[in-house]
């Protein structure tokens, strides 16, 4: 692995985004920019009510006004009117009995533009018997509780188990115990949700779609209208932005346009507007966790208990996966021998929560660090002795008990970070208060035993030498195009502006599953590497047959097939490329990576889950207005073991992104419900952080490479989340002294804290 | 290879064309019926005059007349203007200096419509100093003829040398000897040229084609285009019909319309009207061929010279290949000691000739049959039984002096036609005149030695068991897509009905070189088996982890996987296809097939060109009116060696398609010149077989398997096609009496022949 990374030549060396510019500048095609001849626009009417029982649908006026093309209800639709992602799926795509959240579509106007539609779906008269919502987890749980589905309202419910935490309780000296509690979050990607369903004239279906996971797609498409999946292409058209949220929502729209295309021959543009963005689809859930922490006068921890409730909302959604990886990850980066989680998800009539950039470690992340920080002060030790005292080095034991011998770099991070935090400046000023919070995580790279791990790539050399990549895993603004084309260019030895990565679609490739889990570089990057090798391999054979010399003796680089033994003997990669093509060598392969099989017992969540993780921890030095409450971020650093940095642009921009999403989280957003509906489905009331919130996030990198990974890189999109959500919440308790255990903080609660005098 | 054909479920069995609804019902969509918002038609200028010197072109009013966006010229062209087949290329996009043909364009107008682009095309003033066009190959080749290209005035000669032609001759007891002519051929299909160029806002460019072979049209724009490769993708939209006639000019228009549409920003079309179709594309290369046949007094023949002369018109284009195939296939399916064959494409100031089903073997195959029918009639023996004695068997030796030890069915296929000559009634009667004739032909295989054989293709199945098929060679209305479809389906035990041919793009599969030749079925066949194959194995493997057997006791059928042991132990496809999935197996693979590499010497023209041969005789019976020349075909017999039917229904067809075509060549198809300029660029003045002249085929196949092909087949899109030509020609001199030595044979030829007595 070091031989390797010594040589590296692209992965490794900043490169701007390939497609940056056309994204700048404006000439990216999303999906709401297209239009084809005939297109109409479909427009969905909701239920406006959080729970009851539709009795009846009245669309005669609706179908008569401007423009309108047809109205469609549950009996329209020709499959069985469901999507979900685990089955048996739970969610309607259309209302056909219980309406179960606001948001719920109980018809579809298609008209000929998107106000028409959204003018006639007002007038859809539903008949709703409404009953009283059950709007929180506790009232959901409560025993002779309303049951939102026909199995009750607990939607998922695990349990990880590692030792004996009775008896580690009974031997700790200190315990410390609080509980958590965090906020839905939106989304809040720059472009909603947008499909466009074209038949495509042959009995199949083309679908345009600002998605996440196209597979996914096709899937609930070729379901829900009875079609063979051959029958249904999904392209993912340029994405701005998904974090998680365009997985679902994406299959309900996708399956609603594509069901109305059909029905009527024509295009059919679902676009979604703002608010339908945040109340008609999936949000971060809700937590409320219960957490126990057990340690040694010295700051072994010895043992820890949690109990994480989850509000899934209305649907399943996500919930299995998000429950799991709340539960696997609630004891952080921490070398504990006795472990306990529970975690459960459960139905309420409110929008439905799902993926969301971290899926479920933010929140658990945010409890275990918040106890890391108690624990210290209860023992009086500086957090960060307790975190490289407990913290996981290669060869420890995780949560479920998985031991790796390599790629575990958390001290590092740890020790990265303390020296910039015993180099902090100590102010204090009249007006101001200062504090610094440590926020540290661990963050399952793949799949793993949630799910499977085969990703297809394929990379095509034309008789140019240029080099086109396709993958399964789609660039939602991550910079995974980018890393594609770094390794693919790695691998065959030419300049990254050689290759282009071309859109996914669902013809093309291998289904290589969603693109979730921090995988896409780790996984995907696997296979274009495999894919890439097995193209170098045509062009080392026929290299060596031009210069008549041993395969061992050619190198690919700089554009050029080269002797080993002289660096003059060279020829362009273009000549190599046209001689194999006319040789008869392929120049085109569909390679697959796929993660080692992992041995994991689901029933007490021991063994071996991911194949590697993303360690981080992060500082953050905050000054707090005592007059206003307004909260400055002074100082963030955040230090992530990646296993190898593929490029470091991509790798610092991936650390700010996820990082100001986690202080929107800890600081600003919050959803606001009122009997059911949520208050604020807009930028004005709902408030994300914007340019002038950016913080000033450094990113550290620590390079401790996983055999799993190209070059050993492992994925950075998710982690960083949750490390500076924990550090700002940690901040925020220090400058203020007082433990915040409810996400967000926000300014008003800072100032409610301070005029009370509690600080 | 026996034992796999008796187990054949679906490849054997008719089957309708998969595509043949949408086709049929006017569903699918052609190029010409796309319409993209913005979107411009571009419309060729064109020189209007053979042969001269463009000095100037003045478009300043055409530039201001309604609707009109842009004007283009050469110097407006990116890269290196210049298109072809064999590098260097020899075909300018625009004129910028010499005319050549009357169809050559010089300038480029685009408007908002096609009228608008038109009119304005027709104000563009373009300054010509004519000359004299040269007009006939004969011209064309006088010691000081004017050169038309720089290098002279022969595009192409090769010389094939077997045997001693001196000495062979010098044995002969008689010898024939004779001058054949044909006329150029228009491809005639229902669709005239289209491509539309959308600039897809990421420095790439995509076009959608009625097209033959897309990977040639990509080259192309990168070229001019100074674009890598990797950034232009060509789709192949639905065409209807090519024939060899939408390689050269997809190119010509595809780089065009992408020109124009980088440089506006905006999608443009390029539609062509019937007209630019016939004069402005390829057409099929008129011929002189002089031909001399010496055979002992029993009919063996011992020495043939052929001196074959192409008109290939102003530009290269296909000439250097149809030179060679023009080459090799002029002794026919003989074995014939001594051969000598020279054959020469020449340049004339015409439109070009290029690719056209059937590539140069109809015309030799009218010279060399002839012969066959005059030496039979010199000696006074059956002509069939010359056939009989001197046809190719295994083991014999081509005229490139390959060997078959298998797959060499010519015999069967003459004995065949032979029971049917012994049956027929001979009729007379005052008015009408009858005749039988009878054309036998090979036609080879593959590329082979004139390019490269490989081929890719993608099965990919979805977890519901549905498959879906990719290969790099083009549905052109032959049937592909169903053949590919019955070949994947036997692969993987399931029904065609599971099955979808995706059409063609140059990002998904490899570049598989032009759809020619007929090798589709062949090499394309081979690509899907293989690529299904590997998606089996993934199957079985699962299966056998499900049934808890040994992969060997796995069978693929009826949709299921079957134990071989107990034939009610089934698991149905889709549920094996989600555990593979889940397992981690792939789902989806790019195979390549890849002929033998051609050992083939192409200075003597001596080697293995092909993989294979197709074989065939056809009869035909024909009464002629003597009073009006109207010539009925009553009978039409085709019997050939296709190796292994894969569609009974799609081998008839194309039996009948290209025999009708065949008999179109043969009896009324002429291109009109004047003075260098087509007279008849249109259906009521160019004839061309209509469903009213339709000739009775009847399709007989011999199915001796080669060990390169999926389950033995062999192709016979173009085969038939100089069969039928052939025969008709034989059968009208037979009836008539006189020896045609001219294609077509014309009703207006017979009764010449008829009044002048001579019959």
């Amino acid at each position: 692995m070091i031989m390797e990374e010594t040589k590296l030549k692209v992965v490794g060396k900043p490169v701007q985004k390939i497609d940056g510019a056309e994204l700048v500048t404006g000439k990216a095609k999303f999906t709401g920019d297209m239009k084809f001849p005939g297109m109409l626009y479909a427009y969905q009417r909701r239920a406006g009510v959080p729970a009851g029982k539709l009795t009846g649908i009245d669309f005669s006026d609706a179908v008569k006004m401007e423009g309108v093309a047809a109205v469609y209800t549950a009996k329209d639709l020709l499959g069985p009117n469901l999507v979900g992602i685990l089955p048996p799926f739970d969610q309607p795509l259309l209302a056909h009995d219980d309406i179960r959240y606001a948001g719920e579509s109980a018809a579809l106007v298609v008209a000929d533009t998107r106000e028409h539609a959204k003018k006639a779906a007002a007038a859809v008269q539903l008949k709703i018997d409404t009953v009283e919502p059950i709007l929180t987890v506790d009232e959901a749980l409560e025993p002779n509780a309303r049951k939102i589905h026909e199995q009750g309202n607990i939607t998922f419910s695990k349990k990880l188990i590692k030792g004996d935490t009775a008896k580690g309780f009974a031997e700790a000296d200190v315990i410390v115990e609080n509980t958590y509690e965090t906020s839905f979050q939106e989304h809040a990607y720059i472009e909603p949700e947008a499909v466009c369903a074209l038949p495509s004239g042959d009995g199949r279906v083309t679908l345009y779609a600002s998605c996440q996971s196209p597979f996914h797609i096709r899937g609930h498409i070729a379901n829900n209208l009875n079609l063979p999946a051959s029958r249904v292409k999904v392209i993912q058209a340029y994405t701005g932005g998904s974090f998680g949220g365009k997985d679902d929502v994406a299959v309900e729209i996708g399956v609603l346009a594509a069901t109305a295309a059909l029905k009527l021959g024509k295009p059919v543009m679902i676009n979604h507007e703002r608010g339908e963005s945040i109340f008609g689809s999936n949000l971060r859930h809700a937590s409320k966790i219960s957490y126990k922490t057990g340690a040694k006068k010295d700051g072994t921890i010895i043992a820890r208990e949690a109990k994480i409730l989850l509000d899934g909302g209305a649907y399943a959604s996500e919930s299995p996966f998000v429950t799991m990886k709340a539960l696997i990850h609630a004891n952080g980066p921490y070398n504990v021998e006795n472990v306990s989680i529970e975690s459960t998800a459960v139905y309420t009539n409110k929008t439905y929560a799902g993926a969301f950039r971290g899926f479920g470690v933010p929140q658990v992340t945010f409890a275990s660090e918040s106890q890391i920080e108690e624990l210290a002060e209860k023992l009086g030790i500086d957090s960060l002795e307790i975190r490289l005292k407990n913290g996981l080095k290669a060869g420890d034991k995780t949560a479920t008990s998985q031991t790796y011998s390599q790629s575990v770099g958390f001290l590092d991070t740890v020790k990265k970070i303390r020296e910039i935090r015993d180099g902090l400046a100590v102010s204090k000023d009249e007006r101001y208060i200062y504090g610094t919070g440590i926020g540290s995580l661990l963050q399952g790279i793949s799949n793993g035993a949630e799910g499977v791990d085969v990703v297809g790539a394929s990379v095509q050399m034309s008789q140019d030498g240029s080099v086109l990549v396709g993958c399964g895993l789609t660039e939602l603004g991550q910079g995974s195009r980018t890393v594609f084309a770094q390794i693919a260019a790695e691998v065959l030895g030419c300049g990254v502006d050689k290759v282009t990565v071309r859109q996914v679609d669902t013809d093309s490739v291998h289904d290589s599953g969603p693109t979730v889990a921090s995988r896409t570089t780790t996984v995907g990057g696997m296979a274009v590497k495999k894919a890439a090798e097995a193209v170098k391999q045509s062009l080392v054979k026929m290299a060596s047959l031009m210069f008549e010399a041993e395969e061992s003796m050619v190198v690919l680089k700089d554009g050029f097939a080269v002797l080993s033994v002289d660096d003059n003997a060279r020829i362009p990669l273009s000549d190599v490329a046209t001689a194999a093509y006319w040789t008869g060598f392929p120049l085109m392969n569909l390679e697959f990576s796929k993660a080692p099989p992992a041995d994991y017992d689901h029933d007490t969540h021991q063994g071996d889950i991911y194949i590697a993780y993303n360690f981080g921890t992060h500082l953050m030095q905050v000054r707090v207005d005592t007059w206003t409450g307004k909260v400055d971020v002074l100082r963030h650093a955040a230090a992530h073991d990646v296993g190898q940095v593929v490029n470091p642009i991509g790798v610092s921009g991936q650390i700010e992104g996820a990082s100001l999403i986690g202080f929107g989280l800890s600081h600003m957003e919050k959803v606001e419900y009122r009997d059911g509906i949520i208050q604020n489905p807009n930028f004005a009331d709902y408030a994300v952080p914007s340019i002038k919130d950016r913080i000033p996030t450094e990113a550290i990198t620590v390079e401790d490479p996983t055999p799993h990974g190209p070059y050993g890189a492992k994925g950075i999109g998710e982690p960083p989340l949750a490390g500076a959500s924990a550090a700002f919440a940690n901040a925020v308790s220090d400058a203020v002294g007082h433990r915040f255990t409810k996400l967000p903080v926000t300014r008003g609660d800072i100032l409610e804290i301070i005029l009370k005098g509690d600080a």
